[in-house]
């Protein structure tokens, strides 16, 4: 330590707000050189490096080969596959000196499939995963948190080709099982969310979360099931359907000052309505009708109007998943202008089907349900109007927000919402790509097969944040041994010459071992050196202190604080012992 | 080879001019993705990974401690060294999504000088040496030769930081040392030319070039001595000067039909002159004064008279060198008309002493040489203007072109012209950057001490296709057994289902005696099979073939062709003695 490059800090840095930011920082692993763009110090280094060691053995485990694309891509690729456009202002786009326009890939999905169909054209030469652990580029609107969001970073991405969906299914349950690996190598506690509703496809994606308090993602899960999937993906539990027949007509009231669900709530309460008999009426007995205007690529705005429970919320994540890839707004004055029949906050089915607006409802609005909407006159409202039977819609979308407490899909409990980090990310592509660029192969009957395609992808860099963030107390950093920067911190905590000399020995013996020494030889106060140490979080620190002279050493764990004395003699070979 | 990414050329690829660039892409090594960008497919990963670890191994060996900084880069650093502009088009610039100015680095002094400052503070804290193997950008005018010279290419680049010059010097040849060390363990043959010239400091600045006929780099060296230096480094011999008393005062004559340099010299073997009777005149005997205009950084544009005997060009590369950091430009028709007394073609020093502009010479026109010049009126020429008694000049300048055959600058002997491939590139900087971040610290007397600086660079990717551009024969690539992708190649040239399995179990037996094995199980012909063994290269093959039946297989050296027969019994073994 009086060699290594590094400064602690003893404050937090005043833009920090996340412990691994605040801590990654005052231990000297990284520093920042601009928004969302960091250096790595030694110390961060050789964290980052022995996680990107774990995640490739386990990539080349599972038959992965491993290739390097460059960073600077030209734009063709990314124009034919419309992604150029697509990602907006997250792609960091420059020209060269030609005036020619380039990009710096935020993935690889385009520059993987051309190669592949540029090298292979038989079945013969499938199944095929490649993978790189590769720089990548986001121009990110937010850069936060350090490296756990950063606008320069460093991801493995891998990507399978296989020439029909078993061969996809296969490749994706061994990235799944990799992935498993890796992160339970590395100490993560992690949860996998199904990242797509059902309904697209099943287990087409997944992500692996880091359970973590500071994580962007929000995610929900059942306790009792083990269902967990991020908000976006979760499929709403359908009640069973209730008998239409024996229910009253629906009847249109004035409701002069019921402008919004509340006063409209109160309304209903104190107007003695005969359905509500004997029980309060409350805001999910209400259908509100959210107006949207939606377009699909390349096509023309069309009025959606989206109807759920007048106590829920659209929630947009859910929304703009559940829309995809179309673009949406929410109706502004000038559109209602232009639409008469749709009255401001009193918009019914009625109005809508009767003018062939499409509607959509939330699944919970099944069959037999009755509900408190607008009747498509101004200060006029409709009580009593049944699913089924007064209006029918043109079918459900999975928009409402969802909440704590609300029935888990798979009926076995409730879910509860809990935040995430995302460290990884399997995707059953399909054809996509491959289709963008006509990556057919020869089959085995002769004809063409188009490759279908799977890419995975896991954060790099962004694990070390994630680590720091999971493993660490008030004292500092806690490294799981398998990612540390060194096996063991070894600290002179004794001006003694002998001492001195006998540590230096001492962590000789232990690189002959084979273990990695991180030895604090500084002039430092031992009051000093224990807060560094502590700060810095090797797993096992020993100290040669004031026992050196009776023979004894000390041992700490850095996770349980627990502390073990050791005979001088024969230190080494029982320090390893301890370790392993 | 049957699961290896991997599909070999039989042709060479339509735009590649040089070997290594035509062999890497037919044996599958690389593949282009952009002018001056490619893809590193596995075999081509290897290698370079290789080569990584020799660098990252020699690096740690003299105590550089290995950081990693982005490649996005903000602006301002390069700003305050006036880098943003400096490096015109070679740099790749670019804007966030707030419109900030950002590059991809080319080099890192700043960012490197920053970290230092920002971290140490004491002279104790030194020496330090920091290091990377990173990604760097440059936008080549034309970018050629496959990765010779690409656009995105990999670099260890490290940086010392002393506070003497003392320090700067061990630092520089402990770098030259290591460097020395990773080329001899790379195999590459390779030569270190000095890099300026001594005149502005000795050893400050020395270049490793590879030797190559396809190097872009032109250097000269002395045979018998070793000296070595690029062009622009070349110090002229400078002979003894002549006596001046005894010799004829000049004369001026009419010379009306003698306006360049050979008409000139036609006339003087005519005209019967005294000063060279009984010899021919020749254009080393005429001093041509080549006219320029030079600005300094944020100066004025000033004139520069150049003399140089008429038998030698102006070297472009050797007049930007000397004149650096200034701009220049040969005088146009305008800039003539405006200073009437400079006479084109018959520019004399007499006229450029009288009137103030600055001359320089070359140092071959020493005091007591005699010659014939511009007289500064049309159609006159002067004779026997001898240097040091006729004019004098405000000094020399190295701006005249090196040929084969000039004296050693040692003395020792001729110089011969050679071409070389930049690898490697020590430069003692100073204190260009310290200064401009004013990156001090407390000196052991307690006063500031402005840090002094090296920067060492190793081009990382580019060594890959040097050592192809060394190391290949008419059949394909010869990799030094220190970077081949495999140590082994295993060819089962034999159909018979035990000599398959047992290549097989060889392979295996191989592997656990640490070699790594590249087993062609393929079904193609033993002919494709050798073929494509020997477009890749790995130094080492053995080939399991007809042979197998009679308990011998062939082990053969790709460098020297020598095939030798080991028996099957204990052929693990055998060969992995051969091969150490």
């Amino acid at each position: 330590m009086s060699e290594l490059f590094l400064r602690t800090l003893r404050d937090d840095p005043a833009d920090a707000e996340v412990p691994s930011h605040k801590l990654l920082i005052r231990a000297g692993y990284v520093r920042p050189i601009g928004p969302g763009l960091y250096s790595w110090l030694p110390l961060g280094l050789r964290v980052l490096r022995r996680i990107e060691k774990v995640v490739r053995e386990e990539m080349e485990a599972i038959g992965a080969q491993e290739i390097l694309f460059p960073a600077l891509l030209p734009r063709a690729p990314y124009e034919a596959t419309n992604r150029w456009t697509e990602y907006g202002d997250n792609l960091f786009r420059l020209q060269d000196r030609r005036k020619n326009d380039y990009l710096l890939g935020p993935t690889h999905e385009e520059l993987f499939t051309l190669t592949v169909k540029g090298e292979y054209n038989s079945y013969k030469d499938f199944p095929l995963i490649l993978f790189q652990i590769q720089t990548k580029y986001r121009d990110e609107a937010r850069p936060r948190a350090g490296i756990l969001r950063g606008r320069e970073f460093l991801m493995k991405d891998s990507y399978s080709f296989d020439i029909d969906d078993g061969g996809l299914k296969n490749a994706y349950h061994a990235h799944r099982e990799a992935y498993q690996k890796i992160f339970s190598r590395l100490d993560v506690n992690y949860v996998i969310v199904s990242a797509v509703s059902g309904a697209m496809g099943g287990s087409a994606s997944e992500e692996f979360l880091a359970e973590s308090e500071v994580g962007e993602d929000t995610f929900v899960r059942c306790l009792e099931s083990g269902y967990a999937a991020n908000v976006e993906a979760v499929v709403t539990h359908v009640p069973a359907a209730l008998p239409i027949e024996g229910q009253a007509e629906a009847v249109v009231y004035d409701t002069p000052d019921a402008p919004t669900i509340a006063t409209l709530v109160d309304w209903a309460n104190g107007a003695g309505l005969p359905q509500f008999a004997g029980r309060t009426v409350t805001a999910a007995d209400t259908l509100k009708n959210v107006l949207l205007k939606v377009r699909e690529p390349g096509g023309e705005w069309e009025l959606l109007a989206i109807g759920v429970p007048g106590d829920r919320e659209i929630d947009d994540k859910r929304l703009g998943a559940a829309l995809e890839p179309a673009e949406y707004a929410l109706l502004d004055d000038a559109d209602f202008a232009k639409h008469p029949f749709l009255v401001k906050g009193y918009v019914g089915p009625k109005a809508l089907q009767a003018n062939g607006v499409r509607y959509l409802i939330d699944p919970r609005v099944v069959d037999g349900t009755s509900w408190i909407t607008g009747a498509d006159e101004p200060n006029k409202h409709v009580v009593g109007l049944v699913a089924g039977r007064d209006f029918t819609a043109d079918g459900t979308i999975e928009a409402a927000e969802v909440r704590d407490g609300d029935p888990s899909p798979d009926g076995a409990g409730e879910l509860v919402s809990a935040r995430g980090i995302e460290i990884g990310h399997i995707f059953q592509l399909g054809r996509k790509y491959t289709d963008a660029f006509s990556a057919d192969v020869l089959g085995e009957d002769g004809k063409p097969v188009r490759l279908t395609m799977g890419s995975y992808g896991i954060g790099v860099s962004r694990l070390v944040a994630v680590l720091a963030e999971q493993h660490h107390d008030n004292l500092g950093l806690r490294w799981p041994a398998s990612v540390s920067p060194f096996d063991l911190h070894l600290v002179i905590a004794n001006k003694d010459d002998a001492a001195r000399s006998g540590a230096t020995d001492l962590a000789r013996d232990l690189d002959r071992l084979g273990l990695d020494v991180l030895l604090d030889d500084r002039t430092a106060s031992p009051g000093v050196k224990f807060k560094d140490a502590e700060l810095l979080g090797v797993p096992w620190i020993v100290v040669v202190g004031r026992g050196w002279a009776n023979g004894v050493l000390e041992l700490r764990n850095r996770f349980t604080g627990e502390t073990t004395e050791l005979a001088v003699e024969g230190a080494a070979t029982a320090i390893a012992d301890a370790l392993r």
